[in-house]
């Protein structure tokens, strides 16, 4: 089985490309960063190209059962500062794709990652099951659902298979530590270069994390599920505070990590954790990582990042 | 009071322009087409622009206190034939006019259109509620939908306050017969013309029709509204099949009207009506027209239509 992975080069394309592979598929991967010679083994070829443009790449790689799609030009800070552009690129991007599959009448599998922190809004009820109410709170998270809603429709409509794979906030080797998402690989790097950590109030906002590599099994389950659902939250299914991730940190570092204490922003929701029972029972699908060796394989990494 | 119309020459735009006009406010329409000169005497000016690029008619009028954006440029069925097209253009315009706004620091009441029939998908219970689940069916309620999630989203981080009237079927004068929407004005002007009309399945699907100048008063309630809610249902709150459409015609006309059977649609659900009471306790709004003699209007109209 061949697959696509949009956005392959990047953190989590790299996991979830590795567990791919590891499952037996021929993995390609289409980004507009090559990985360096050798630092992506698991790949059967690269190819550099738009994403968007199926025209650049389903040719040149012959085609693909799956099309994972992870690519995005935004992140939710800079989608909601500029809201024209997240859903002219990625919504409009990936409506092109499909509507170019649509007209080859290609047929792949398309798993697209969502975002089970933004999907949703403020919660009602916690944990967050696929069935809680979806009120955005910001553009990126208002892009990833548009999305979804018409992968669903072209399902319905012209048979174009999807899975959506709503993630927790992914965490592990090869998450870049100078970005403004990632907060555990932030934190570990300004740990171990002792550096303070920025909080925003009092550190007790509760996130759900999950292990990169998890987030690649749950990608490798999706590939071939064959039931009903067709939307999962993936996360750890726990919660973990700030304070927790910096306790952690400590334990793992032997040190005190310096807090640097900002006001508490009114629109971070104080909880965000995903029910992930329907990923357990229809997917097969269990996170494996255990928090604190999965933030030391994170803290590893970053020791002799490149 | 000064309100700008986005699609005002068209058929709500007329009822919803002449309502706004009757409670006091000066009203202009924006709109690609323009009205002929006498034809909607509520007018106090008229732009002929794109609607969605500000620059062209914010400062000609002279700015306005409220916007009332009713423009699309598709319909469902030619939403799902081109899903890129009209994201593109109604929903990436919609949001290019958002962020004018923005940059200009205005910040007018801003009301839109939304579709009580396109955003729930298949109902779960009927009448539907605001807070329904929302799996649009087609590609025109996703970018409803997503419209809706953004306004949400642009009140909430620079707030430009906004309404969101989800509207059932919308029926009366000015509504033109040979679209592909709009069933009463359809149904009603082939039976004038001894023509059949065209029934799917059994006839027995149900809708609920909401006579256009009561759609005007809920837009004149919600310009003004000072409560907490944001989205509204808007119809005439109870269901009527496509029978009795026909059986209404044809006590109006006094003659029988001839069907024309085609199979049923296996994805048109059987049955949506909105409930309507949250409009009823927060705009103080209730639909005045009874339909057959909303019926006997559209027919009216249709008699003497240019």
């Amino acid at each position: 089985m061949r697959c696509a992975i949009l956005g392959g080069s990047g953190f989590l394309g790299r996991h979830i490309g590795r567990s791919l592979a590891a499952s037996g598929m021929e993995v390609w991967s289409i980004d507009r960063m090559l990985s360096a010679p050798g630092t992506a083994p698991w790949l059967a070829g690269q190819v550099h190209a738009d994403c968007f443009d199926l025209a650049s790449w389903w040719d040149e790689m012959g085609g693909a059962e799956v099309v994972v799609h992870l690519a995005s030009s935004t992140v939710p800070a800079t989608a909601s500062e500029d809201p024209v552009e997240d859903a002219q690129t990625n919504l409009v991007g990936t409506l092109r794709l499909v509507q170019s599959l649509r007209q080859r009448q290609a047929r792949p599998r398309f798993l697209f990652a969502s975002s089970g922190g933004a999907v949703y809004g403020r919660p009602n009820t916690v944990p967050l099951s696929e069935d809680h109410s979806t009120l955005p709170m910001g553009a990126y998270g208002a892009t990833k659902l548009a999305i979804e809603h018409h992968l669903r429709i072209a399902e319905a409509q012209f048979g174009l298979p999807c899975r959506i794979l709503r993630l927790s906030n992914p965490y592990g080797e090869w998450q870049q530590p100078h970005g403004v998402q990632g907060v555990i690989a932030v934190f570990a790097h300004r740990a171990l270069n002792g550096l303070p950590v920025d909080v925003w109030g009092d550190g007790s906002v509760v996130r759900d994390f999950v292990y990169a590599a998890d987030v690649g099994s749950a990608f490798v389950a999706a590939a071939r599920h064959d039931g009903r659902a067709r939307t999962f939250n993936i996360g750890g299914g726990v919660g973990h505070s700030v304070n927790d991730i910096i306790q952690t940190l400590e334990k793992l570092l032997g040190k005190r990590v310096e807090r640097r204490a900002h006001p508490a922003r009114p629109f971070d929701p104080p909880v965000n954790v995903l029910d992930i029972r329907l990923a357990q029972q229809e997917l097969r699908w269990m996170p494996q990582m255990n928090f604190e060796e999965g933030v030391a394989m994170s803290v590893q990494w970053l020791r002799t990042a490149p």
